[in-house]
């Protein structure tokens, strides 16, 4: 469905907006964890996620009528950010996000800094989503999905491409999964450079979508999850992600919230690193008391940066606290 | 007393050694204050400070018969750790560094994972630092300043260097005023490169030794500072840097501790970058009712990330927090 070629011309046209984020090594986890750390700093890209990647891949695929009739997204997170900072850097003027009227003050603000339209509608992601499916009809704008499109994977997919060009002797990537966009792009790219390295994913014990896919051998678009502070990576596993990555994953770990937590401590203590849980995720198998990376050369993929304030206040006065 | 021609040298020597700190402009910060708004993160330099580039360059310029009998600097801090990554980048055996009894786990956990000798001595600094001149005396070991030394200078004033080759239209910089090493050495390369850009520094309100210095026009080495949760910056201002620095300062502000916990703040909230106090200063300037920096292109230097998780903590528990 993508090939290596795919995401290697995405790297190419993604180049003047994407920076190559820092893979630097970590002094401090590889002396905890007996693993030769490296981390991936997705989370210093603009809008601190690697959401921009797939969200420009897809613009710089579409044509000049498309972008005409206008793009559009039901999005206050990270790919939200991802489709407004893309819109602006290409020089787009009909950019529609839509926001559920919940959303965070915090999220609008910083979606309300890009020269979008902003719209308000609904009281859940689920609704902002159908009056984004409305809006589609009414203009035949192109909705750009965060995930579950061939050519958001292959941008995310430049992530995986830059690691092994930086680092060819990677023996594992940890990668957190939620819609699968991310791991399923670095999924081909890696498998393809270098065949010996391993792909692994971490998902939120609150929300296994992709495990439970891959257990029962069906993708679950949908899936009704427990609350857990890694809300990018809650809800269903994409059905497109799920017939690229089947293959490419070689196994999936679960992290509860107290683990979580203690990634996101961790990281700000270790590394002096702001790191949302979706992202700080990729570290949680190397703290598990037994894990099998001991003398590997690991990476692990930190895929944003955008934590509520008050809930990083709590996690730094907690009971990891000094 | 140094030159911008020994900046770049340092420049040229150290580049194996040293990140190009990334200089990222911030969409948020603007938005807030109406300058151009650009951020030089020293913070994500190895060891998380700008410190490293004077140790490594203080310890290039020694010759072998100097290595051979040994080098020696007292500091828990962003020194100790500049000296110990330098070292240990450099492949030296015989370093020392003497931190007081006193001093935080954290620190000494730190500079415990390089391969140096670490010497515990006395309750405070000025204990810790008696017992690195004695063991000078003793041994014939090269001591390495923190600040009040030109090649240490010409090591910090390669961030100005960077600064002005990565944006030339910089209008003014910054800088975060303890010792003055950065402040002079940046000022010497930028003042070179690029005269009409404007060189400000910052300190805490609790310890204005610099700004004290050039309104007596005499260098007061040492200060009995206020408290401060600047620790880097408390204390006095260097002789050396008072006579290089005198004529290349366009002015020093100085930041409360109010202000200070706002600068840290709103750098995690805006930017999600963890800056220790210290570093956070510099933007104090640019958050003040009123400045002087409106529709300006500049550059904050945000020396070091090295804040204590427990005071990040209360600091985003505070009044500012959401």
């Amino acid at each position: 469905m993508i090939k290596l070629h795919n995401i290697m011309q995405a790297h190419q046209r993604l180049k003047p907006y994407v920076r190559r984020a820092p893979l630097v090594y970590s002094e401090a986890l590889s002396a905890l964890t007996g693993a030769k750390v490296w981390l991936k700093l997705e989370c210093r890209q603009p809008t601190g996620s690697f959401k921009i990647r797939g969200a420009l891949n897809k613009l710089m695929s579409l044509d000049s009528e498309a972008l005409a009739r206008g793009v559009v997204t039901a999005s206050a997170g990270n790919h939200g950010l991802g489709v407004a900072y893309a819109a602006t850097a290409l020089g787009l003027t009909n950019v529609t996000v839509f926001v559920p009227q919940t959303a965070p003050a915090a999220k609008i603000a910083k979606l309300e800094r890009f020269p979008i339209t902003l719209r308000l509608a609904g009281q859940t992601y689920d609704e902002a989503h159908q009056a984004a499916e409305a809006y589609v009809q009414e203009t035949e704008a192109t909705y750009i999905p965060a995930y579950d499109d061939p050519i958001v994977i292959a941008g995310a997919g430049t992530c995986g491409f830059e690691i092994i060009s930086d680092l060819p002797d990677t023996d594992a990537i940890i990668v957190p999964i939620g819609g699968g966009g991310l791991v399923s792009g670095i999924g081909v790219a890696v498998k393809r450079m270098s065949p010996g390295c391993q792909i692994y994913g971490v998902q939120p014990t609150a929300s296994p979508a992709a495990k439970l896919s891959f257990e029962q051998n069906l993708p679950l678009e949908t899936y009704d999850h427990q609350p857990t502070i890694a809300d990018g990576l809650a809800g269903g596993f994409g059905a497109i992600p799920f017939y690229i990555a089947r293959t490419l994953i070689d196994d999936i770990f679960l992290s509860t919230e107290a683990e979580l937590r203690q990634t996101v401590f961790t990281l700000v203590e270790q590394e002096q690193l702001v790191v949302e849980a979706s992202g700080a995720i990729a570290i949680a198998p190397l703290l598990a008391a037994a894990h099998p990376f001991q003398g590997k050369t690991v990476v692990c993929v930190l895929t944003g940066a955008n934590i509520d304030t008050a809930l990083l206040a709590d996690i730094l006065s907690g009971p990891n606290g000094s």
